[in-house]
């Protein structure tokens, strides 16, 4: 696939940049992409994570994390859930 | 399986379309293929994400997404939720 | 065990016919089996999905797709659950 | 662990004889089994799927079927949950 | 480790004695150990199977089974539900 | 990391001593590690299990188990969820 | 990626300080980094483990303990939840 994009080269071209994360489950959160490894675990900064609550989303800020990579289903490039 | 058309032939053959993905749990976005791997996770690109509500499902427009292949429960060529 | 049809070659026989697929949760669908692979991921065509709601089983008819093999829990070549 | 009949040397006595497969979730059937592979996929002949519902116990009898290994929880040779 | 007993050694001691097996989720049986592979897949005998009712625990015998290791929780080697 | 114990080398030093295990869902009991294997099975002796009911914690004792390794969350050497 | 720290090396890198770790489900709890192997199983030490309860959560202290890798979601370098 000569000229594609494949997933894990679009993941490094995130790096530097935001990144929302769409976890298995309905955990979310926006942060910069730092680094990843093979399991695509991440190290992001800056990261605002939003906890599903019954009255509804509230956001926590966290300096830096590091995210199992089995635990994610979407990535979205540049964007966040308050872009609405 | 000679003249057959396996599995991952389909999908690189939907490089460049549309396509219906179909996850576990009652998850579904509608996107044009960009890339694949061999895990099939895949790059999506002018997508739509079907969010289930207690209203019904609520659409959001994506530009790019990277989507988990062990997530995939269906995957539906040229079709989308909205053909009904 | 000479003489006894492995699964996967009572999946390949099934080629070209009719195939009602159950899947880990309350999903099933039947369709055309086109081809499957080591992982018994699967392509069909001329699908029926039913989905369950709270009204009964709703059935969607759908060109082609491609069938993630380690959703599916049972396999029944030749019939439908249309065949009651 | 000589004299001992391993369970795989177990399931392929059953060959040909009737076996009770109760799966992982509630589901269980029962069929005559014409064959196996190592991951204990099987393929079963005159099946009774007993299907859960609110009303009780409901049997499908299907011609035959193959069943993924992976869903199984216990196999009981020579019985059915007919037997009281 | 030397003199100490390793799990799969323990299990080869039981073989021929009661064992009390808890699975994942809340079923429970007891039986006779015959025979088990590295996977921990059982054969047992002379079985009662505890199944979880409104009504409370309901006892099933069963003459001989095969379990599957990837489902069992915790093994009680010369114990049962019924001890109290 | 010279000097620092690993995991499994902390589950070494408390062979013979009191640990408490939390395993996945809220299953806990207490007991003498006995032994381990690389999964981490483990034979437990004079171990006490904390099953949860409606009416609060309902403790069994059992005099050894052998307990599933990749049904652990947390091991707690030396405590019980009785220290309060 | 060189001059990029990798998520294991940014783990290493908290070797000795106050770690967060938030875990599949809602279970949370914070203490010191001791050491960790290949599959992220960690040994931490003066541990509070938070408690989901209906009345909120309730923290516990443990001295040390060994928390299974693969039941991790989000780990939080130098953070609590009490941090608020």
């Amino acid at each position: 696939m000569a000229g594609r994009l494949l997933p894990l080269e679009l993941v490094d071209k995130c790096i530097g940049s935001r990144l929302w994360v769409i976890m298995k489950g309905d955990q979310e959160l926006v942060g910069t992409l730092k680094s990843f490894d093979d399991y695509v675990n991440m190290v992001l900064e800056d990261v605002t994570e939003y906890e599903v609550t019954p009255e509804g989303k509230v956001a926590h800020k966290l300096d830096h994390i590091l995210l199992n990579g089995n635990n994610i289903a979407i990535l979205v490039p540049g964007r966040s859930p308050d872009d609405g």
